[in-house]
Protein backbone atom coordinates (compact mmCIF):
# COMPACT_ATOMS: atom_id res chain seq x y z
CA UNK A 1 0.00 0.00 0.00
CA UNK A 2 1.11 3.12 -0.75
CA UNK A 3 0.25 6.81 0.21
CA UNK A 4 0.64 9.42 -2.16
CA UNK A 5 1.16 12.86 -0.91
CA UNK A 6 0.22 15.22 -3.60
CA UNK A 7 1.24 19.14 -3.21
CA UNK A 8 -0.40 21.36 -5.95
CA UNK A 9 0.38 25.05 -6.43
CA UNK A 10 -0.58 27.77 -8.95
CA UNK A 11 1.92 28.82 -11.61
CA UNK A 12 3.93 31.49 -10.89
CA UNK A 13 2.62 33.25 -13.67
CA UNK A 14 -1.23 33.30 -11.92
CA UNK A 15 -2.63 35.66 -10.01
CA UNK A 16 -2.87 34.11 -6.04
CA UNK A 17 -5.76 36.71 -4.22
CA UNK A 18 -5.51 34.07 -1.36
CA UNK A 19 -1.92 33.91 -0.64
CA UNK A 20 -1.88 38.06 -1.08
CA UNK A 21 -4.67 37.76 1.58
CA UNK A 22 -2.62 35.78 4.04
CA UNK A 23 0.68 37.73 2.91
CA UNK A 24 -1.02 40.93 4.46
CA UNK A 25 -2.61 39.35 7.52
CA UNK A 26 0.66 37.77 8.32
CA UNK A 27 2.15 41.67 7.84
CA UNK A 28 -0.63 42.95 10.31
CA UNK A 29 0.57 40.70 12.79
CA UNK A 30 4.03 41.55 12.75
CA UNK A 31 5.98 39.56 10.35
CA UNK A 32 7.28 42.12 8.25
CA UNK A 33 10.04 39.28 6.93
CA UNK A 34 7.31 37.74 4.34
CA UNK A 35 7.87 38.95 0.98
CA UNK A 36 5.35 36.70 -0.93
CA UNK A 37 2.85 33.78 -0.01
CA UNK A 38 1.55 31.30 -2.43
CA UNK A 39 -1.24 28.98 -1.39
CA UNK A 40 -1.97 25.66 -2.92
CA UNK A 41 -3.51 22.66 -1.53
CA UNK A 42 -1.99 18.98 0.00
CA UNK A 43 -3.68 16.06 -0.74
CA UNK A 44 -3.21 12.67 0.61
CA UNK A 45 -3.82 9.94 -1.26
CA UNK A 46 -3.71 5.93 0.37
CA UNK A 47 -3.39 3.76 -2.62
CA UNK A 48 -4.54 -0.07 -2.43
CA UNK A 49 -1.25 -1.67 -4.56
CA UNK A 50 2.13 -2.97 -4.09
CA UNK A 51 3.77 -2.06 -6.69
CA UNK A 52 5.33 1.56 -7.07
CA UNK A 53 4.96 2.25 -10.19
CA UNK A 54 2.06 1.22 -10.74
CA UNK A 55 0.91 3.30 -8.02
CA UNK A 56 2.72 6.32 -9.03
CA UNK A 57 1.03 6.17 -12.16
CA UNK A 58 -1.97 5.92 -10.54
CA UNK A 59 -1.24 9.29 -8.97
CA UNK A 60 -0.16 10.94 -11.44
CA UNK A 61 -3.12 9.83 -13.73
CA UNK A 62 -5.48 11.38 -10.24
CA UNK A 63 -3.37 14.73 -10.44
CA UNK A 64 -3.92 15.08 -14.29
CA UNK A 65 -7.85 13.92 -14.30
CA UNK A 66 -8.97 15.75 -11.41
CA UNK A 67 -6.33 16.81 -8.54
CA UNK A 68 -4.68 19.66 -10.49
CA UNK A 69 -5.75 22.27 -13.25
CA UNK A 70 -3.17 21.89 -15.61
CA UNK A 71 -3.92 25.21 -17.37
CA UNK A 72 -3.20 26.67 -13.99
CA UNK A 73 -1.70 24.93 -11.54
CA UNK A 74 1.27 22.42 -11.22
CA UNK A 75 2.00 19.70 -9.26
CA UNK A 76 4.34 17.05 -7.71
CA UNK A 77 3.97 13.99 -5.88
CA UNK A 78 5.49 11.73 -3.24
CA UNK A 79 5.10 8.20 -3.03
CA UNK A 80 5.84 6.75 0.50
CA UNK A 81 5.20 2.59 1.67
CA UNK A 82 3.25 2.01 4.60
CA UNK A 83 1.71 -0.52 6.12
CA UNK A 84 -1.87 -1.66 7.48
CA UNK A 85 -5.59 -1.03 6.27
CA UNK A 86 -8.13 1.60 6.83
CA UNK B 1 16.13 34.26 1.88
CA UNK B 2 14.57 31.31 2.56
CA UNK B 3 11.37 29.27 1.17
CA UNK B 4 9.18 28.15 4.11
CA UNK B 5 6.74 25.32 2.86
CA UNK B 6 3.95 24.24 4.67
CA UNK B 7 2.20 21.69 4.87
CA UNK B 8 -1.15 21.12 6.56
CA UNK B 9 -3.54 18.44 7.17
CA UNK B 10 -6.50 17.96 9.06
CA UNK B 11 -6.13 15.46 12.37
CA UNK B 12 -6.82 11.97 11.83
CA UNK B 13 -9.77 11.99 14.11
CA UNK B 14 -11.47 15.24 12.14
CA UNK B 15 -14.25 14.54 9.86
CA UNK B 16 -12.68 15.63 6.13
CA UNK B 17 -16.01 15.81 3.82
CA UNK B 18 -14.14 17.20 0.96
CA UNK B 19 -11.37 14.45 1.08
CA UNK B 20 -14.54 12.20 1.38
CA UNK B 21 -15.99 13.71 -1.70
CA UNK B 22 -12.84 13.20 -4.01
CA UNK B 23 -12.21 9.88 -2.89
CA UNK B 24 -16.10 9.45 -4.47
CA UNK B 25 -15.19 11.25 -7.68
CA UNK B 26 -11.35 9.43 -7.81
CA UNK B 27 -13.88 6.01 -7.64
CA UNK B 28 -16.37 7.09 -10.33
CA UNK B 29 -13.37 7.75 -12.44
CA UNK B 30 -12.07 4.32 -12.06
CA UNK B 31 -9.57 4.66 -9.71
CA UNK B 32 -10.81 2.17 -7.76
CA UNK B 33 -7.91 1.26 -5.87
CA UNK B 34 -8.43 4.27 -3.63
CA UNK B 35 -8.66 3.63 -0.07
CA UNK B 36 -8.92 6.95 1.37
CA UNK B 37 -8.32 10.76 0.81
CA UNK B 38 -7.25 13.50 2.70
CA UNK B 39 -7.13 17.16 1.86
CA UNK B 40 -5.22 19.74 3.32
CA UNK B 41 -3.53 23.03 2.03
CA UNK B 42 0.22 23.73 1.10
CA UNK B 43 1.44 27.42 1.51
CA UNK B 44 4.70 28.73 0.08
CA UNK B 45 5.98 31.64 2.40
CA UNK B 46 9.38 33.58 0.98
CA UNK B 47 11.19 35.16 3.97
CA UNK B 48 13.36 38.20 3.78
CA UNK B 49 15.62 36.39 6.55
CA UNK B 50 19.37 34.98 5.92
CA UNK B 51 19.68 33.17 9.58
CA UNK B 52 17.79 29.64 8.83
CA UNK B 53 17.33 29.52 12.83
CA UNK B 54 15.15 32.42 12.46
CA UNK B 55 13.22 31.83 9.42
CA UNK B 56 12.57 28.38 11.12
CA UNK B 57 11.06 30.05 14.47
CA UNK B 58 9.19 32.99 12.62
CA UNK B 59 7.59 30.19 10.24
CA UNK B 60 6.77 28.13 12.93
CA UNK B 61 5.18 31.42 14.50
CA UNK B 62 3.11 32.30 11.30
CA UNK B 63 1.28 28.28 11.53
CA UNK B 64 0.95 28.98 15.25
CA UNK B 65 -1.15 32.31 14.87
CA UNK B 66 -2.52 32.11 11.02
CA UNK B 67 -1.68 29.06 8.73
CA UNK B 68 -2.88 26.31 10.42
CA UNK B 69 -5.53 25.97 13.08
CA UNK B 70 -4.17 23.97 15.77
CA UNK B 71 -7.63 22.69 17.57
CA UNK B 72 -8.25 20.61 14.45
CA UNK B 73 -4.83 20.61 11.85
CA UNK B 74 -1.33 19.24 11.91
CA UNK B 75 1.24 21.30 10.04
CA UNK B 76 5.11 20.40 9.51
CA UNK B 77 7.05 22.60 7.40
CA UNK B 78 10.41 22.53 5.64
CA UNK B 79 12.98 25.24 4.69
CA UNK B 80 14.78 25.92 1.42
CA UNK B 81 17.67 28.48 1.10
CA UNK B 82 16.54 30.47 -2.11
CA UNK B 83 18.40 33.30 -4.21
CA UNK B 84 17.32 36.84 -5.90
CA UNK B 85 14.12 38.94 -5.17
CA UNK B 86 10.65 39.41 -5.69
Amino acid sequence: MYLAKVYISLKPTVNDPQGLTIKGALHNLGFSDVISVRAGKYIEVKINQDDEDKARGQADQMCRKLLANPVIENYSLTLNLIQGSN
